[in-house]
């Protein structure tokens, strides 16, 4: 198994990366932009990367983790919700009606967000979070989901910041949802990470000031959303983006398409042995116009197959030990 | 005149600070949080300290800086706009006339605000902004506004950080009015600026990738939307809080009301003579509430005439000459 010192050296040299076009074009870039005096050179506070989160850190199938957790906590709230037996698209979920879910489309899905998001404290919205996130196990795996991460990526965001760059997650996914494990597992703090949101109103209730999350969405953080919330969040124009699926279009070309030297990847998910492989036609991750376009834009495909040693940490570490 | 490296130390040890409540109370909140295996010793992740900026790290007196700039711009963009010579609030700046402006109210001024700081890309919306602040001269001292900040405050900033806290702009001004110039002088960077917002809206027009500033509102980062923009940007509840007026008050709360120690400050603009002194009546930087309320619930009330040296860098620099 790994020392710290040793990971973190490992980490620091993409040691899970196969030599090849994706590593190499990453390094490249990494010291064109730090190269002082060079024609390329980029200040540190203007190196910023940005990460996709599901599919480009972490898995997304069988289904987004944050949709996991909203079918569980309808499970769990439903004995305060005895209605929600006969009305969809709850019922589905406590019947695990996946057919019937789906039927209910993107309102269904927009119910159950509302349902299980808002209405609680941003407190207790963490503390439910926090719990879940602890305890939640992946289906296919067993694993904790925070497991279930890519090594690789871990690899890169500690190269990265080893090279003066700030790391940003920019994500669909639920801003509050990532913010409570986002830093102890992939080193990046609450405040750089960037994701959808619903509003929050302060009050004081019962004396405690209190920041309640209302039913009502703030922003979307998808596809033209993820540069609105770089702008937002972040107010610099990234040099670097990662993504995986076509809801990443806007933001690596919002990214590339700035002046100096620019750099976008897109995660292939095209090995089904060691995760899942899926593109074109995928419910989660659908990645189709970014693999026409990406290479006319010179961004890179990144091969989980080829470019890729081994995907997840326990996976990496049973490699390590096997040798 | 000072050299950098004595203006560092001077300003890591609260030079332009007299002895006094204030200092006493910061040094002791700060030696406090950062003993490791104190009672009241908190991890530098947590370390958050937020900042009001107009009237708490720069002046806004005789009227907002971002004010002065819309009025600015307004006469620079009049003879785009022949019906503006007619129309109010329009007609007043153009004729100066303050009694009309005000008159207008609430509803004028955002008239002015949104013909002034929508309609253009965010990136043309930066140029004006740094174009102005670098030209533009205060009416009164005739110094760039960006001369017209608090030394106290700029050494208690680095003194802060020095301290390993996080820094941040926590403002009812403009999020893009202010990123453009606050690494430079205060030593925030643009993802640390929070501030009031509107909308954008990512479009690529004539293949140009490019975010629109829409005239609608997407924030307003005072009272009760303080602690709204804090949880939106930051993430984590600050455990200290710096501000100089009723705009102030929940951000302050939401701070102070947390677990474990906490910090609040307010300036009072008490000193005619080398600044401006207002407070309960005042239409910009309005003090009342917290004056009351504040020292109550243990919030400091900083008063710039006895706990300061001095106010405005080049004033200080001045003193220190003198000697
Ligand atoms: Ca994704
Ligand atoms: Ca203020």
């Amino acid at each position: 198994c790994f020392a710290p010192a040793q990971l973190h050296a490992d980490m620091a040299t993409l040691a899970s990366w196969n030599d090849g076009p994706a590593k190499t074009a990453i390094t490249e870039f990494v010291e064109k932009v730090t190269k002082e005096g060079g024609p390329d050179y980029v200040a540190p506070d203007e190196r910023i990367a940005v990460f996709d989160n599901d599919g480009t850190l972490w898995a997304e199938q069988p289904m987004y983790v944050q949709l996991a957790f909203a079918l569980d906590r309808v499970k769990a709230l439903s004995n305060q919700h005895p209605e929600w037996k006969d009305k969809q698209p709850f019922k589905a979920v406590l019947e695990n009606d996946i057919q019937a879910l789906a039927n209910s489309g993107e309102k269904g899905l927009m119910e159950l967000l509302m349902a299980t998001h808002a209405g609680m404290s941003t407190e207790d919205f963490e503390k439910i979070a926090t719990d879940w996130i602890e305890t939640a196990r992946h289906p296919k795996t067993g694993k904790p989901y925070t497991e279930m991460v890519y090594q690789p990526m871990l690899e890169l965001l500690t190269y990265l910041r080893d090279n003066g760059f700030k790391t940003f997650i920019v994500s669909g996914g639920g801003i509050e949802f990532m913010r409570p494990w986002t830093e102890g597992i992939y080193g990046i703090p609450p405040e750089q990470v960037v994701g959808s949101s619903i509003k929050t109103k302060y009050e004081v209730k019962d004396g405690k000031p209190t920041l309640m999350r209302l039913p009502e969405i703030d922003l979307v953080d998808d596809k033209a959303g993820k540069p609105v919330g770089i702008n937002s969040h972040i107010g610099h124009r990234p040099i670097a983006a990662f993504g995986n699926s076509d809801g990443d279009f806007q933001m690596l070309e919002w990214t590339t398409t700035g002046n100096g030297a620019r750099f976008g990847l897109l995660v292939h998910h095209d090995d089904a042995e060691r995760e899942w492989a899926y593109d074109r036609k995928s419910h989660f991750g659908k990645l189709d116009k970014g693999l026409d376009e990406g290479p006319k834009r010179g961004w890179i495909i990144n091969s989980m197959k080829s470019d890729w040693k081994c995907i997840f940490p326990y996976a990496c570490e049973q490699a390590a030990a096997d040798k």
